[in-house]
């Protein structure tokens, strides 16, 4: 998964688990771009501490997912939902047997895994 | 919710975050139904020490689905896709439009939470 994407799924699944602080840095440096300077200027910290803080975020982050797997058992859900949510608007090619065969499938695929 | 019900599920989603200490109090106590004081003799510490700590893991617990509600979420998804599941298993008096759109209404729901 690409760096920026992993970190906002992580962000979205977990930030809440961040104190106040943390999430202040993290939202400026990481979702929205501003730069480390620009960051620590406003806050009245180092550069090195704005590097340092989104440092332990990110590995505060990666330690819930190594524990919960939330993120990974949430995109697996997600790209088999994505797959009946296709097969309902793209069926024209599919018999009725057909097309209520894989859905019942994969529907049963998500349910083994929730 | 019943109870026992939603202790499981949060401590499905959660419990990889308490110590292993009060992973193995929970489990015996809420989730196999030892007596507080069998554990407490088991452990060697008092029946208040094993209560104190249930109380405590709880409070966890519930504090975690109050700041990331993926308790909550996950039991909706879960409840639609049964429902295609059981559109899938119980389609005959659809007519194929009927259960294409559906299908498609209530994946779009889902991935609209996801």
């Amino acid at each position: 998964m690409e760096k920026f994407v992993e970190q906002t799924l992580l962000y979205d699944f977990y930030g809440e688990l961040l104190t106040a602080h943390q999430r202040r840095i993290y939202e400026d440096v990481v979702l929205n771009d501003y730069s480390l300077s620009e960051v620590a200027d406003e806050l009245g910290i180092s550069r090195q501490g704005v590097h340092d803080n989104i440092k332990r975020c990110n590995k505060a982050l990666q330690d819930y997912e190594a524990k919960l797997h939330l993120v990974e058992k949430f995109v697996n859900i997600k790209e088999k939902v994505h797959r009946i949510h296709r097969l309902s608007r793209e069926c024209e090619n599919l018999s009725r047997q057909e097309l209520v065969s894989q859905v019942e499938s994969i529907s049963q695929e998500i349910l083994e895994e929730l």
